[in-house]
């Protein structure tokens, strides 16, 4: 098959969307082109003009999806706006390719999974941390029963430090209505996915969201969460805006061994009995299985956001496959959605969630922090 | 003053009463001399008779007791019989220290903690691995308040590996009635009371006890916690007897910086900044305070066992401190039956811990269990 080069418009141009635009520019999305920008604010459109002026630009997202100068878009407003913006460009035939998080209630984010299923368009999702090669190799080695049946996993997140200084850049930030949620919503999506894309989806969530404790917002900045699995196995998850010098250790243990991701690398202890064995055959009481220690090496480039694209664009073309299928993006949403649940209500939350209480919920603490 | 020798007598000859005797017999308890055992065990006695010739021997607690052969006596028999054992001794005027754990419900515990205090007798308890330099070392740096107020405390203590093996090896082991609970009365003890004798006490605690989970036996064999201090910094602690390689990883977060106690190590990260200082002062968004970061000089020798024993005789002589007063055995065991409990009811324990409920409770798991 002749690939043919993807027009991409993006929707968005702030943080992200420049991020993306330069890497247009850049050549390094393989078969696209930045064929079109959108904002509504001027001063961002002017921005993005500097950047990538062969681009046809515009302020109105109706209007660029209307105008056949984009063959697939790149959604990277605010987090509210990704299932309602996708929907919209799928209904003008459009591929999309959304920023994360894939929106900030899983109501929301349903409909969308059905709008894209339903269109037979290509729709992906900007997790870029799935194309760093230690994620890659924990994935391979958890998901081809390498490690043996699940025991636990946990992940100490605490590196997303933010002073208060952060949180007055912009008055939408960490806010219920702005943003949806604080550190579970914006910083942790991608430790979120990649949780779940490594050791599978968890079947009941318990977890203590505490809002504005260290910063004077209206959102959690400090969360300790406690999972089980659908085969018993448990997990913990800790993250927060003020630990410095904070930690990113995520261990994940198996019948078979132990695979910890810290400081860049990753160690492997593998058994050379499984535990489950050891456990019923062993006759020592002290006794345990010998472990073979060693780093694993763990080839490949990690690609990122560039990466993600071309792979959206090989998509498009018939050629490669997606990165992130958008409709995944459910996921990680899902347990976000179920810890601020399990906190507000004081009570373990059992999976698949209730999704039109959390809606409920959600909108509760919008209408009360409206000013 | 003139320090005299402490004539000591040890009740119950098992593996711990080993320990201590042929810590005597090497002249590693200063200023203590083995006197008297007990153990109602013929085969114990005979066996205790090889190690420790010269000490008398007895198969009656209260023949050792009324003997006149001891100042003081080690009690290191089954758990549940810690309290009554003690109370009994200083009844008859004995210096009194305790195997780990103090007992195994709090209400026990606190009358004989009254007892101890109405008595003026020395009251210790065997928390050998306070003497180890590098939590000593990390007890100083917080609570001289050099850490500054605590933020976070994680402890991953999964490396208490046994195989079914080890609990097929006693017929009280990991039953209610023997002892009263599994790797939270047998294992943690020692890391339950380090974590508060470290960090203090949390007012309060959630917790996921599962029992016979990985092991044919009726107790917990695998945890998860999380606590909440009176400051509102937040804890976890997760512990095993199923997980190899089991980890060791301690973590206090400060505002003024971070320790890490893991493979032998005690790494301080120390913030050139405090970070409340630093979260409203800082004018970046993406900005954190400068740390520096390194291994901790942790000198002294781990004397463990005899090290507490000679503090002890120390004390005794008006010479030296307990290493570890009887009294705080409560502290580690409020934590533990907390967890229980809240693991039972499925809910968050307040401290202070309702004591008679936590005892209901585990009558109840005693009485189901018995056959």
């Amino acid at each position: 098959m002749i690939e043919s080069t993807v027009r991409f418009g993006i929707i968005g141009m702030g943080n992200m969307g420049s991020v993306h635009a330069r890497n247009f520019m850049d050549g390094k999305v393989i078969n696209g082109e930045l064929a079109a920008v959108c904002d509504p604010d001027p001063s961002k459109l002017a921005r993005a003009k500097e950047i990538c002026p062969s681009a046809e630009a515009f302020n109105s997202v109706e209007e660029l999806f209307k105008s056949g100068t984009a063959d697939a878009v790149i959604i990277a407003t605010p987090h509210y706006s990704h299932p309602p913006l996708v929907m919209e460009a799928l209904g003008h035939g459009l591929h999309v390719i959304t920023e994360k998080p894939a929106g900030v209630y899983t109501k929301a984010v349903r409909e969308m999974n059905e709008a894209a299923a339903k269109s037979g368009l290509v729709f992906g999702i900007m997790y870029n941390q799935r194309t760093n090669p230690l994620f890659r190799k924990m994935r391979e080695i958890v998901r081809s029963g390498e490690l043996g049946g699940l025991k636990r996993t946990s992940w100490l997140i605490t590196d997303w430090y933010r002073p208060q200084a952060y949180y007055n850049s912009g008055g939408w930030r960490a806010t219920w209505k702005g943003e949806g949620g604080g550190v579970l919503l914006n910083q942790c999506p991608h430790n979120l996915d990649l949780w779940q894309w490594i050791c599978g989806m968890p079947s009941s969530v318990t977890a203590f969201t505490h809002e504005g404790k260290w910063h004077n917002i209206e959102v959690e900045d400090d969360v300790t969460a406690y999972v089980e699995y659908p085969n018993g196995a448990t997990g913990v998850f800790v993250t927060s805006t003020a630990d410095t010098p904070g930690d990113n250790r995520f261990e994940v243990l198996g019948n078979n061994g132990k695979l910890v991701c810290e400081n860049g690398k990753l160690i492997y202890s593998r058994l050379k009995t499984p535990e489950r064995v050891f456990n019923a055959e062993a006759t020592e009481s002290f006794s345990q299985p010998e472990a073979e220690v060693f780093e694993v090496e763990c080839s490949g480039v990690e690609t990122s956001h560039s990466g993600v694209l071309s792979a959206f664009a090989g998509k498009i073309n018939g050629t490669d496959e997606l990165i992130a299928r958008g409709e995944e993006g459910i996921n990680g949403l899902t347990i976000s959605n179920a810890m601020h649940l399990s906190s507000w209500l004081g009570k373990t939350i059992k999976l698949p969630l209730d999704e039109d209480l959390y809606y409920t919920e959600l909108q509760r603490r919008i209408d009360k922090n409206v000013k």
